[in-house]
């Protein structure tokens, strides 16, 4: 089968940093899905991946944790899905990624495609959904509000994969005031059109800017990139009794300034239920059909933003650079072999 | 009225680091009781202000976030309380302690104290008690299982004054089970008296200890001391989507460990609620009954170990230095002025 993979990590300007390759179809077994892969997305735990990790000498390393595609054969203790079906799924970090014609994955972990989009479409959703809906109903906790705080999210980064569904989540599925982050006028533009209440510019202290919106200071905060450069502001901002979320990886942080306030801190990271196989496990597969139906019912839009096609190594070179760049708004997928 | 009280911070070494001395009574207003302190407890809180904490020039500081006694004047919005009422309490930080004959204190923190204990046997409680209360319940949570996880929760430091009543406030209210640490013969005993299920030494590496137990990854830390010296044992130990508490203060706490576990960190001070005056900062109160009522019904007991008397300079210093052994078991008092 075809696929995208890489021998060495190293930069998006290599040569061979993303090569196109012919792999051997994988085998199903226990509870897994072969799925003929046909649109994928990309995140930045793919460039982070792709900077720093190679495989074992002489093995090739498949990316791409966002897939959306046909299933094409079941594995002997496999019961949710059948031939046929289409599905969407993040998949697993510890497994290989999606970035080839034919992906096996654990069905507990996969979503049913949602039935009113392209391919295309799905593919930028799940990653960022599970990762969004796990930090604002399983970690933050947003239906549960804190006492005299007003009852608001800022979202820093709300233009950003995570940021954009998380704002609409946000809106579909609760009460909660919207506060998101966003520094140009077009990226402005775009959380307001996803239903952001407020928005503020993270390129300026954003403390003062949310005191000045006169609602109170915020229960929950929900920061989805450069944490290290704004945790003062957070602390100073957040309510007591509040809970902040973070999901990005700052190389050290100390917490302790939230202590005063009795602040919670809760990290999110969609593959720790795949990693540790964990008793919930099943629960991505659950808030991938409720992700799915919403989108069906015209609740929240897909953030794709830019596909290119085919799926090939110079497509997915031109994905990650843009990544890279952290200017990026919404999703960008790649469609097709 | 007397007190105990002092100008310069510093070392419980200096001859002026707690003087007696006297002060003018103080007065009520709003929400406030005066009380006729009878007794009082020292807690880490008091040796770390009067380390680093000097009042302004010419004023005297007051410590003591511990007190039991009789309510001898109410404030005109104050309704809880009555002239004559046994009371028990911790105050609040931007307030004077309560080391003085009156002591001024807002209704809403404040609780009825146990009947069937000695003034001195109640003056134990009230701010381990908040602290370890809200700890659990407020913020760990620990009614709310981890999936998959060991119903269970790690206490750090077992025998200290938090650890002493949070074990008892897990046994009377839940059924997690308890693992407490101790690292003398006699905190050991200590700790299996006040309930708990398992005993590990702190001295020794934490995670191993409780892997050996084979319950499984707890669900549930509370770090009551030296987080920084446990600090990757506990990550190594807990259960992925875990939820871990502390309440000591290291001078960093660097949580970038947690993220792959997917674990929470929550911070408990019992002062916030009282510091921002949050909405819900009769919960104290409330909490303060309830403690009251499970000692008066015999479901958990004063963790006082040593009665000083009479309330002044020279008991509080010998108070002070026993607390900044780090070696205490259970809870120091002082009785009677």
């Amino acid at each position: 089968m075809k696929a995208v993979a890489y021998k060495t990590a190293g930069s998006i300007n290599r040569e061979d940093s993303l090569k196109d390759v012919e792999l051997s179809r994988p085998a199903v077994a226990g509870r897994d899905i072969l799925v003929e892969v046909e649109a994928i997305s990309v995140n930045p735990v793919d460039t982070k991946i792709r900077k720093g990790v190679s495989p074992e000498k002489g093995q090739w390393k498949v990316l791409g944790w966002d897939a959306v595609g046909k299933v094409v054969e079941v594995g002997p203790d496999a019961k949710s899905f059948s031939v046929g079906d289409e599905v969407f799924y993040a998949g697993s970090l510890i497994r290989p990624g999606a970035n080839s014609q034919f992906h096996v994955v654990d069905e507990r972990i996969v979503g049913r495609k949602p039935k009113t989009i392209s391919n295309a479409q799905a593919a930028a959703l799940p990653l960022t959904a599970i990762t969004a809906w796990e930090m604002l109903f399983d970690r933050l906790d947003i239906r549960k509000p804190v006492p005299g705080a007003a009852n608001a999210i800022v979202v820093v980064g709300g233009a950003g994969g995570v940021g954009s569904i998380a704002i609409q989540l946000v809106r579909a599925l609760t009460d909660v005031t919207v506060i998101a982050t966003a520094s140009r006028p077009e990226t402005q533009e775009w959380v307001k059109e996803l239903g952001a209440h407020n928005v503020i510019d993270h390129s300026k202290p954003i403390a003062e800017q949310v005191a000045a919106l006169g609602l109170g200071a915020p229960a929950f905060v929900f920061s989805t990139t450069e944490t290290h450069r704004h945790l003062k502001e957070i602390i100073e901002l957040i309510s007591p009794q509040g809970r902040f979320g973070l999901i990005d990886d700052p190389e050290t942080l100390d917490v302790t300034g939230f202590k005063r306030k009795a602040v919670s801190i809760h990290w999110e990271l969609m593959f720790t239920r795949s990693i540790y196989e964990t008793a919930d496990i099943a629960e991505q597969g659950k808030l991938l059909n409720e992700v799915s139906r919403l989108v069906d019912e015209g609740k929240i839009r897909t953030t794709v933003t830019e596909t290119l096609s085919p799926i090939n190594a110079a497509n997915l070179k031109k994905a990650h650079a843009g990544i890279e760049s952290g200017k990026t708004k919404g999703k960008v997928v790649l469609e097709g072999f």
